[in-house]
């Protein structure tokens, strides 16, 4: 997605350690219009599918999702990342490594909102080792809920995460996939 | 707004300790159209101030303050609960309280995308304690920037939360204030 592109490579910043920085655009300040133009692109790639739910994580997916989701007219749901005392025991778990913190925790959605009449897509704003998305792939399974695919904002295309979540059968889109950031210099698929 | 406090009286679920769980259309599972519908009522009372900047706190404030944000043209920035490798050490920090968990967290946002040009509105699910809304005030008090008000959909107008913000000089717009849950019954404003 050209204009996903240029916004990486005009406002994106390269760290030590593969780490691209897009929070003044997508993950921590949020450019409403861009992510409005990524939904439309989502929508393009899944309007036969008949998605008629969106899948999430906190914390920076939900926006991403919210707004695709108005393409879709279906809910977003967004799994959490830790229990709380607001969620009852109905739910189903999985355990997530994460790839920036180091951590392992444990990510939740309430069985009453998932189930084997969904057919789920999928989303997030980052794809790197693809822990998050296996973990959300593996709640929906339990669900008995139909993964329709992954779609990703921006995909570390050097990170085997895409062929771990293709190798479990599902489809992965990602609007721009980096091949490399060697010397600060992205480089895209 | 009818329209929310119906969908509270329709599928809101009222637990012992003043719990409302909302999860099956606000802050777990989200129903977008109702999203659009409470953005567009925060629009009609914020038209006029010169909103350039929503400002919200993960997780569940993302989704409205997003939606909200296509009302007023204007980009979100949401507030972290913890620090992450992934934010450079510039930023504003404070900590808030949280009632729900009660533990005591710290929220930042990077110094980078809030400053003194900036008319923020303050978007949240829920006003209860308030802690987390004067946790956000903070932070654009220390970034020199303009507080233009607080829109919230739920305010649990039992607890002391709005006052508290009031007695900051900041104007708080409440879509549906809950006067009591007593039994299990609702009663709004």
């Amino acid at each position: 997605m050209k204009l996903l592109e240029e916004r990486i490579l005009k406002d994106g910043q390269v760290y030590p350690g593969s780490i691209l920085k897009v929070d003044s655009f997508l993950n921590h300040q949020i450019d409403v219009k861009l992510l409005n133009a990524i939904g439309e692109e989502i929508k393009r790639l899944y309007a036969d599918c008949g998605v008629n739910k969106i899948l999430t994580i906190e914390s920076s997916g939900i926006g991403i999702a919210c707004i695709t989701a108005q393409f879709f007219d279906c809910p977003v749901l967004f799994a959490k990342k830790t229990k709380t005392k607001n969620i009852a025991n109905a739910v189903y778990k999985t355990s997530v490594k994460s790839f920036t913190h180091g951590t392992v925790y444990d990510v939740i959605v309430s069985k009453d909102f998932l189930n084997k009449n969904d057919k789920v897509l999928i989303i997030d704003d980052f794809l790197a080792e693809g822990n998050a998305l296996i973990g959300l792939i593996d709640l929906c399974r339990q669900a008995g809920a139909e993964v329709v695919g992954c779609a990703i904002a921006i995909e570390k295309g050097f990170q085997p995460g895409s062929s771990r979540i293709r190798e479990l059968g599902v489809r992965v889109d990602s609007l721009a996939v980096i091949d490399s950031m060697e010397d600060g210099e992205i480089k895209f698929r």
